[in-house]
């Protein structure tokens, strides 16, 4: 499946701005062929807007959530996008990640469960939920967030639970490009997945985002990489390279959960 | 502490040519300034050495830790080398890593948990305790064997158990560099650690070893790296720099442990 990645940090603070780069970059991303469009975190919103992320919080099936499917049928492509949640039950605001078939169909809601830093601990209720899971394409699709993928174990119990290809929108900020540069490919290669990493990017408050948006493959190589500005970058996944990578790679086989008590 | 990492082959079959090399890296070292001389995997035997590996295989306190203890002690530095071990109870064959401390004490002994392919897993019995260390120098030293840095879950272990400096001496072969390039410097970044990681060199039997031994940092910086052939190199730990990377980087903080029920 040709996955598309939106490096950009769009309008902060106006979800229909964002809902209009989000439109042409769908068409783009399934004019060249992709199933599959992955924005950075908090898209929808913006991140650095502090007390605007509750006020245009939404439950994962409000009307940003139509509007996404709307974008999604239109263009024939599944997107999956990063936007404040309001928990439809209990009120709570969560980093959340809701991935939308090219249907327009709800197929998956994420709610990060490692908050970065005071800004976001100020802003979110961390979720409870570690592995969030769709079929897509033929593939095994997980959800994730940013700081999620720094953490070896979250991205390991994705592999426990078959996950093919992660997706991991972000908002990697200066001076942590070690992050996108390295951990990520070293996360799809110990855990023999894909992982789309999509970035916001340039400044932003008091952040300064750094782009460098990568689809990584199991072999560590990445398949799309951006540079530091705006940018749409696509790569493909490819089932039977993954497969063989697997058999030639068998890090799940040879683990030995008995002695990784001190983990939990 | 600085750190010198012999990366060599040696003589595989011979532990006299093995201890005579071993002997003039340590003068090498010490003159250097080096309070500690790490070794690759199985240096003392030799790798590819089939039966070899059985019948030159030893006690920990053995004749073999007799003589490095003697190098140990002329040189004023601690050593780590990698040896076959006999189990003193059980008459089985590990493949191990023994710390002689610069007075020749037998500091720490660890049996490789995560044994690599067919080869290994003829020769040797896998050992069934994940976490060894020792104090050296102000740091608390963490030893570990080849394969076993590529499971994120035993770096971890070792980070919660308060690992400053890991010893990894390997038999990192072709194709397999993005572990030394990559993998490695991502462990001692997402564990906070330095990580000292010591390969062997050139053609050994069907086997082509690829160097590129590492010291890194908490950063992910390489504070020394080798070439692909034989080589000393030293780096130096900074137990300063350590504690101000952990505070700007919190991941033990961070982590919740009661998300990670799948990994055991």
């Amino acid at each position: 499946m040709r996955t598309a990645l939106l490096q950009s940090s769009g309008h902060p603070g106006s979800v229909d701005k964002n809902l209009e780069v989000l439109d042409e970059a769908a068409g783009r991303a399934a004019a060249a062929g992709s199933g599959l469009l992955v924005t950075s975190e908090l898209f929808l919103t913006g991140y650095a807007i502090g007390d605007g992320l509750a006020r245009l919080a939404e439950p994962a099936d409000g009307s940003i959530a139509d509007a996404v499917a709307a974008v999604a049928g239109r263009h024939g492509l599944a997107i999956a996008y990063g936007y404040p949640e309001r928990g439809f039950d209990t009120g709570l605001v969560h980093n959340a990640l809701q991935l939308i078939g090219a249907d327009g169909t709800r197929v998956a809601n994420y709610r990060k469960t490692h908050l970065f830093g005071c800004f976001e601990r100020e802003h979110f209720t961390p979720g409870d939920e570690p592995v969030v899971q769709a079929e897509l394409g033929g593939l095994r699709i997980g959800l994730m967030i940013c700081y999620d993928v720094e953490f070896p174990e979250n991205v390991r119990a994705h592999a426990l639970a078959g996950t093919d290809l992660l997706l991991v929108p972000t908002a990697q900020m200066h001076p942590f490009q070690f992050v996108a540069e390295s951990v990520v490919p070293v996360r799809a290669f110990e855990n023999q997945m894909y992982i789309a990493y999509v970035n916001r990017t340039g400044p932003e408050g008091d952040f300064e985002f750094v782009g460098l948006s990568t689809l990584a493959g199991p072999d560590g190589v990445p398949r799309a990489r951006a540079g530091r500005g705006e940018e749409l970058v696509l790569g493909d996944t490819d089932p039977a390279f993954l497969s063989a990578s697997r058999e030639q790679n068998p890090y799940l086989k040879d683990r030995r959960p008995g002695l990784y008590g001190p983990l939990v």
